[in-house]
């Protein structure tokens, strides 16, 4: 287990995720290296372009690219005479590519990182999420990891892979998987008005620059799809339902249209929570999924039980399994944020970089 | 990563846990080998000797096992001329020992399975609980895995080893560990006498033959250590404060008189379930893990909490880091059982035996 080589990691997306986990991998550089974990960044690409060193890129190079990137936003000028498509060039079984963008445009280079055999690691919900036939390979693929695309680095991935390799099988998983619809149920039960609790989120900075992309539920049905499919059920977004937030009339208004106008629905919440209320129960938006299909919407939950305890922005995953029942196992905590999610994303590079040494 | 010899297993113990493991893994051997994880049973062991077969034993030879295992509580008549000792000749660094005994007995064969760079999963907690100058080398080992050792098939070694080589910092580990002691307070919080609550965990299987095992709170103090271990906290059981949830001068008598003089404590708990209750509190036994040390016994925990939400024998650990705050990662569920305990073992193997492939 001596005198290896580092595996180059190729990290796309340099924002706010991309940029903590150049931070995160620096920091821990000592502590990798006493267990023998060498890894090397030789690659950050963003929309711009693509910065990369084969031989691995030296902290001098990182600093700067931060520094650019604070001032201009890009890594434009910093980028060699390679374009974006090049990085394939440097794709091999030593090599692992990690996706922290928001694109819907990197499947093509995910597919030829698996050709490559190259470790993929995924925190972008996008490609996993796409029609079942373009990426059923991706699921089976063994050197893929994407913890932080639910929950982020809550383990929950890990977690319902783990049973199900040991021979376990899966009823359902009921989840509260979106971070901001959970402060906003959490704050319609302390009594808040549906439309403040929304202004309030939006001001907290929980929620999208526009709001209606949470409310709307898509990043939780996405979330649902990664978590069917790693189960072995092969939905579809399409056949989902998906219970929305506000009402279809305000989807196409403005912004701040909407903020104005969504205080129409505020009357038709309380009554909801109200009622909820009265039989000690309180709002959940949740997920449920299992080999018949999908459902996202809110439910009204008992408040003793432990998704009724649920606070603010905490995410809630149970895995109902044969083995684990009547009592599931669950992963809870929060689900959102840069620094435990590119944790996250840490965590499965490490896990893969084990893998991808051992023996040899 | 192709063509590679299997991955030895050899286990210590063939006792409920042992068995389950055993039958967990033929069962999945198909799937197994669909992954390219390659790995075959070579050697069984328990108190009376050891079955063994560096080619690998066949499904003949493990169902005989279990035959005469069910006939003589013992694989002695099946022995070769090997004694245990010699199982030492078995290992190399393509093997995996598994140590699902509670026998305090197993260290020296484990450092010798360091030596030999195998593979080492334990479900025994014994040895991770020596005093720390003999055991320190061992958690430091690559090629351990305990998952089984806390919280059985929770996935709770892994998220505390996750976080922590990803740079976070443990603040503390807040836990209930204990199944039966979990079942004892939520009996205790439904009115029920505490002699009557211990009566009925008894008869319903949840405690060991000597109840006094569990109420001594010692495995939770294990438990604890484990976990302290793995955040870097060196503490030795001794240091570690220890509630008993039974009177000492009831520490000798038999356990049937044990049982039937413990109601003298009824008025007691009666009185503090009585009191917490009275401010909304419910009584749960909790380990409480930071760098000062160990606290381990009664609670008085909001009932609205989480850890107050906690149903029957299910158990708790919420994770308290310097990225996972105000709110910690926690994860719960079933924490004891063959079946899971079993499938927290295997998946240890699975991690393991990924690890130990890999390029080559």
């Amino acid at each position: 287990m001596k005198n290896r080589n580092p595996i180059k990691l190729i990290i796309f997306g340099f924002g706010k995720i991309g940029r903590e986990l150049v931070k995160q991998i620096l920091d821990a550089e000592t502590q990798l290296e006493k267990e023998s974990l060498l890894v090397s960044i030789t690659g950050l690409a963003d929309s711009q372009g693509l910065l990369v060193d084969p031989g691995g890129l030296t902290p001098q190079q990182i600093e700067a690219a931060f520094t650019q990137k604070q001032q201009s936003r890009s890594l434009h000028e910093m980028i060699s005479a390679l374009n974006r498509d090049r990085v394939s060039h440097y794709l091999d079984s030593n090599t692992i590519l990690i996706d922290t963008t928001a694109s819907q445009e990197t499947l093509p280079v995910l597919k030829e990182a698996m050709a490559a055999e190259a470790g993929i690691v995924l925190a972008n919900k996008f490609p996993l999420c796409q029609s079942w036939a373009d990426v059923q390979d991706l699921f089976t693929y063994p050197r893929l990891k994407y913890e932080a695309t639910v929950g982020a680095g809550l383990p929950v991935i890990a977690a319902l892979k783990s049973l199900l390799a040991s021979g376990d099988e899966l009823d359902s998983i009921v989840g509260c998987l979106s971070g901001t619809l959970g402060y906003l149920c959490s704050r319609l039960e302390k009594g808040l008005a549906y439309s403040a609790a929304i202004q309030e989120a939006c001001d907290l900075g929980f929620t999208e620059p526009d709001p209606r992309q949470d409310l709307s539920g898509m990043d939780v049905a996405r979330k649902a799809i990664i978590l069917s499919r790693t189960a072995g059920f092969p939905v579809e977004l399409a056949d989902i339902a998906v219970e929305s937030l506000y009402p279809e009339a305000l989807k196409t208004v403005s912004v701040s249209d909407f903020l104005q106008s969504v205080s129409q629905e505020d009357g038709r919440y309380t009554k909801l929570v109200k009622q909820a209320s009265d039989k000690q129960k309180v709002p959940r938006y949740a997920a449920q999924i299992t080999a018949e299909g999908i459902r996202v919407g809110l439910s009204m939950i008992e408040k003793t039980s432990p998704m009724g305890s649920l606070k603010g922005t905490d995410n809630y995953i149970a895995l109902h399994t044969r083995r684990y029942s009547p009592s599931p196992l669950v992963i809870s905590g929060p689900g959102a944020g840069n620094e435990v999610t590119a944790a996250g994303v840490f965590s499965d590079i490490i896990r893969l970089t084990k893998e991808m040494n051992g023996r040899r």
